[in-house]
């Protein structure tokens, strides 16, 4: 489609963007952009985070080739007793080659996909072959996202769960009636080929004995200052791989660890664009612990947006708008 | 409006916020913003940029007590040859208790009025009393903005206009049949009690012996690295005021004298916002020389999206659309 000859700009509501969502092609986007990004294609600033009231927002801009866009998402943790979402995200979506807003979006389904889709790139480069068991500490919105995406990537037999509200376990194993899912300890659920930490913990909660040699944690919960979900000693171990080293540093899982000089930035093997390019080793051998430290990135985002816009064009959904003048 | 109570998001088409924009109130809003901005009330982040294409985008997010917004922007110099606006501008609107989208907005008008506003604050801080001369330096849709808002505060007697274009000239002149707009030299237009320059120079074209004692410039066109307008002797003779300092020192007026140690960020009289409250002197002798380097900043395009948002609830203005689903 030449953005040349398009006058309006496309309105996608959550419904819309729902309808359109399919994990095993956000993770084929997600995977590209990353590429992308290691051979320098894309162009992308840290999130710029303001305050606002007792929660903050954070916009994320991103351009590459043939898609541009910034993603405006808070974060309010009281929402949960004002019965709102606690995250809600907009995207605009423009084309980098003239500037022209193609569509806004909501974007808080992209975000649950491409984090989930994200983890599933770093599985299937820092992850032995061959895995077939998930463990997910936390039953909430993003194990969703975390169990559809590594279904993608791995023939799982079994998914343990962990959570401190048994009945979050019971409606996850419910959602999801033909996996093999099992409520878990938390030491249990560790205890498998790829665990995702997904919780707002602020103090360790994996303990290094219980991680086995080979096992893969994606590090999902730390997204910002003083949030930490493992043992430090687990980082030292492991071979550290971060979405964005600056943002790791600031607010993901090492950050804690990092302030307190327990690791350094140093020891940080990569970043998963490198891992994916090949420009950095991915699994160096059978027995280590790899560590994925995911913050969250605006090329996700995008990667994810530009495919939901041409899948939205391709099937005539959103409502067409003349948002801007073109006059 | 209680947003807890709004589960829809108002689209506002570039028509809408036409409407709804009216230069009096904008600038009560704008001086309003940068009150709340010296009280400390404003959280800002400076401008993120991404290069796309041959132009950029830029991010812009602001919070205040009872507003947040981040403003998409690009400039893409070419679209002249395409047919299409060099800038065009989005902005999401959001309830800073919540996260809520309030509503998404065409921000391009807005940032045309926002930027007159600005400049008219600074203005009537920083220009004589009784001032009854304008000259505005390029004739583009800028200057609209600029007559509009110094009309609003001064009562001018005559405004001069010049433009390497005769014919952006005579086409401003048509459009404001009931002032008295006069096309003159550049030299002559500088001679005025308030001069706007206006252009995307990349050199100085303003020259110090033609600025007189007592005049008051602002200097809009400067909004990146290596544009400048004004012969640094006139900084070095002035009262130099900023938005933002961060921004004015990396892409405003000054920076280009600052980048050739012409000019130093200490000799900064002090930003906008600590004039507008009194922590600084505005104009401090009849025949100082006073420039207010206009970078544009976030807080601006918040008050004036406050201002519209309000005016179209009000009016009824507006789509409301479910974008973000609040299950």
């Amino acid at each position: 489609m030449a953005a040349d000859d398009v006058r309006s700009t496309l309105i996608l509501s959550a419904s819309d963007v729902k309808q359109l969502l399919c994990m095993g092609e956000v993770i084929k986007a997600v995977e590209g952009a990353f590429r992308a990004c290691g051979e320098g294609m894309v162009e992308m600033t840290p999130k710029s985070y303001v305050k606002a009231g007792d929660g903050d927002f954070r916009a994320m801009p991103a351009c590459m080739a043939d898609a541009a866009s910034v993603k405006w998402v808070n974060s309010h943790p009281m929402n949960r007793t004002r019965g709102l979402p606690t995250v809600m995200a907009v995207l605009i979506y423009s084309d980098p080659r003239t500037g022209f807003p193609l569509a806004v979006m909501d974007a808080t389904e992209i975000t649950a996909f491409r984090t989930g889709a994200t983890a599933a790139v770093a599985s299937k480069y820092l992850a032995r072959k061959g895995c077939r068991t998930l463990g997910l500490v936390g039953a909430g919105k993003q194990a969703h996202s975390q169990l559809l995406a590594h279904t993608e990537v791995f023939d799982l037999e079994l998914v343990r769960v962990y959570d401190v509200r048994a009945e979050a376990v019971q409606r996850f194993a419910a959602s999801f009636p033909h996996a093999n899912v099992q409520g878990c300890s938390l030491e249990d659920t560790v205890s498998s080929d790829i665990v995702c930490t997904l919780t707002p913990a602020r103090e360790p909660i994996v303990r290094r004995e219980w991680v086995f040699s080979g096992t893969h944690i994606n590090a999902v919960g730390a997204d910002a200052k003083g949030k930490q979900e493992l043992d430090p000693a687990i980082l030292n171990d492991a071979i550290v791989v971060v979405d964005d080293l600056h943002q790791a540093a600031g607010g993901g899982e090492i950050n804690v660890a990092v302030a307190k000089g327990l690791f350094t930035l140093e020891q940080v093997h990569g970043t998963l664009a490198q891992i994916v390019t090949g420009q950095k080793e991915g699994r160096v051998a059978e027995d280590a612990i790899t560590v994925f430290d995911s913050t969250g990135i605006a090329l996700e985002d995008l990667a994810t947006a530009k495919l939901v816009y041409e899948k939205a064009c391709q099937a005539g959904r959103g409502l067409a708008v003349e948002l801007v003048s073109l006059s």
